[in-house]
């Protein structure tokens, strides 16, 4: 994939978050990997969605370096970083604040697995991390994030559980792509909405019953997967 | 009806559950019957809507064969063949994960009907069906999917209760045909919205009078009804 | 007024109401009057929104009888009529099953005035009517359906009050002619949402401070009105 | 800034409340000050959105006095011009009835700081104003509202915490200029609606930790602020 073929994805990517009515003003991003270069590219900070360009998009290396681009890359970009190079799988991320998993963050609340559309997407509960230490946050603050994130996924593949709250803040999605990251994204905030309809309706609900959970996630990515069309 | 008509009115119809804002992504599905052939269209499997052509509908007999399609049917289609053969009055089946419908089906209560907007559609509650047992999980689990909502029903006339909720699930809504199935799987949802609300205003609140119930269920379905213009 | 005038009045005021996210499908009308001529237009029952044209109104008199058009009145033309009869000051009438207004219907409480927003239009609650009897639904429903928000109003300036929750159903609104009408509806929904989620941030509010209900209300409908242009 | 450029400003950015989804009807207005002249410019009281042009905006001194314009300013100029001359650092100011800020008002409560989308734009709770006393109320109302929102926020920096709710009545927000209030109006809305929700999610939920608060507060505020591009 060229350079130019990636920051045009990223770019497409993160006009979807508003197009999908994930993000208000500027509070969001998308990044995309080339595996093959280790080069990746993410939205800059603070740009407008709708006087963005595919050109804008800054290129950074696995090391952090910006490559390529004019602007300051997003001040999320050390998460973005930090979990590239722990989640070997992962092609695309996505940061936003969207209203209801973002409740879910501020909450400190994992969202348990409630149904099948949850269980099409999710092998488990969407983890809410512990909160970050007084240390972290006056650290390496963005970076410590995605530190925090690593650990909690701590024994789980990535892709079967493929986003995460951070507590106190907001949620990240990941992908194999970054088209992938912001359907991940979209699928915490409608799950996250049921998830808090279903308790106000029943508080006592607890999980899906883990046979509907397994078969769910399998019907759709394990190797027998029989939704959708044949590749 | 010919079969390019089937098609068309069955493809029509799934666009107006994203019209209706029911569907996220390719989370919902439409068929509809020729009772005269026992042909029957269906939405294929995980294609996206805004690509979707009439021509795309993959065509199945009553015994669940394809008949006619170049992509595999939705993967709900053993559910839809279930519902057709058992309840031969309906002309149209509807599946979607619509956002407070499914809340109410991850919580599994049945939705009560508590005012004249439910009654002008559903001559009672709109029943949860159990949960699926492990085996049926295991199993024909789309086809044991049906059987729950057909031993749900029983003794209700399915038209005079035109939908249900599946637990740990979403819901599913039918009517005289594809058009009048995705109606009510809009009222579902509105329906939904509203018990969710009026439970938050009054939780003590129970079902609406019988007597409004029929007198509005009938003011629209009974043989004396008056709503809307003659035929 | 011509009666031409009169139902592109009330057809627009109709259209109106899906503008503002009043109604699904047709559950909703509108009415005007001329108080000169006695005559009065209201929709159509059950004819599509988008179908429909001015010419389409129906007339009627204050005896409620039909004076010109093509087809039969809304199924809720009795309830007009007992209104237009029994409060000669109001010149339109609209009736909805708005979201959340007709959740408070359901839920049989009276939507108390908390605030400002409240005050502007409403000079205290909007009233829950006490259900209809069993004889009363069973006998002329819709006419009795009129009665009941009139016995409710008893005693209070209808256009100070312009709006009412009929319990089991759905909100009526009227003002001083259609477009206030509607006005008033669009208003209803919005008070009805913001004392939704007042209650739920605070169980234990009451009712604003009356001297502010006052200031509120007579800022805009006194004598010495403040708010907006000389007329 | 010239007169023209000021009202063209102003105009703007009323129309951008609505664009935001802020306010229904006329229920809101924006003001914009140029400190160099004194003079600022607010919205007509009581005149439609879809009509407005920009000259119809009603120009003031710091004294109240109407220097320029055909109509009557908003009805709450007294509020805004008290709060021009208290608070020397804005430039533009917003009141909105939005749906969720005003039920937090309505609920007498302070939305607290309860996550990141918060302390990015206020460094601590939007505080809820004490409610107005009968004097108050009965005496110059408009003009009290701006003197009960410059008591509460004693010893606060107004930019620092640029909103307010003014209880049992609905928000005010301000900022450097009008664009900049109209961004916290939208904010204000934002962050009442996640904390709503948190707070049903979560009902024993406290405030965000402060130093994560700090954190982000100077990330985008302070004077190392890397948030954005350099200026």
């Amino acid at each position: 994939m060229s350079l130019t073929e990636l920051k045009e994805q990223v770019f497409r990517a993160n006009l979807d978050l508003v197009k999908h009515g994930l993000v208000t003003f500027t509070w969001g991003n998308v990044s995309g990997i080339d595996r093959e270069t280790g080069l990746w590219a993410i939205k800059p900070s603070g740009v407008p969605y709708d006087t963005m360009k595919a050109e804008d998009m800054v290129v950074l290396n696995l090391k952090g370096e910006v490559v390529e681009g004019d602007y300051r890359p997003s001040s999320d970009t050390p998460t973005h970083l930090a979990l590239y190079q722990a989640f070997e799988d992962i092609g695309g991320i996505v940061h936003t604040h969207s209203n209801t998993a973002t409740s879910w963050a501020q909450a400190g609340r994992s969202i348990p697995a409630l149904g099948t559309t949850h269980a099409d997407y999710f092998n488990g509960p969407i983890p809410c991390a512990r909160a970050l230490t007084d240390e972290e946050i006056e650290g390496e603050y963005e970076w410590n994030t995605g530190k925090v994130i690593i650990e909690t996924l701590e024994g789980i593949p990535p892709l079967s559980v493929p986003g995460i709250l951070v507590k106190e803040h907001a949620p990240f999605a990941w992908g194999k792509d970054a088209d992938n990251a912001v359907h991940n994204a979209v699928v915490i905030e409608e799950v996250a909405s049921m998830a808090l309809k279903t308790l106000t309706i029943n508080p006592q609900v607890e999980s899906v019953n883990p046979t509907l959970l397994k078969k769910h996630y399998e019907r759709k990515h394990g190797k027998n997967a029989y939704y959708g069309q044949k590749k």
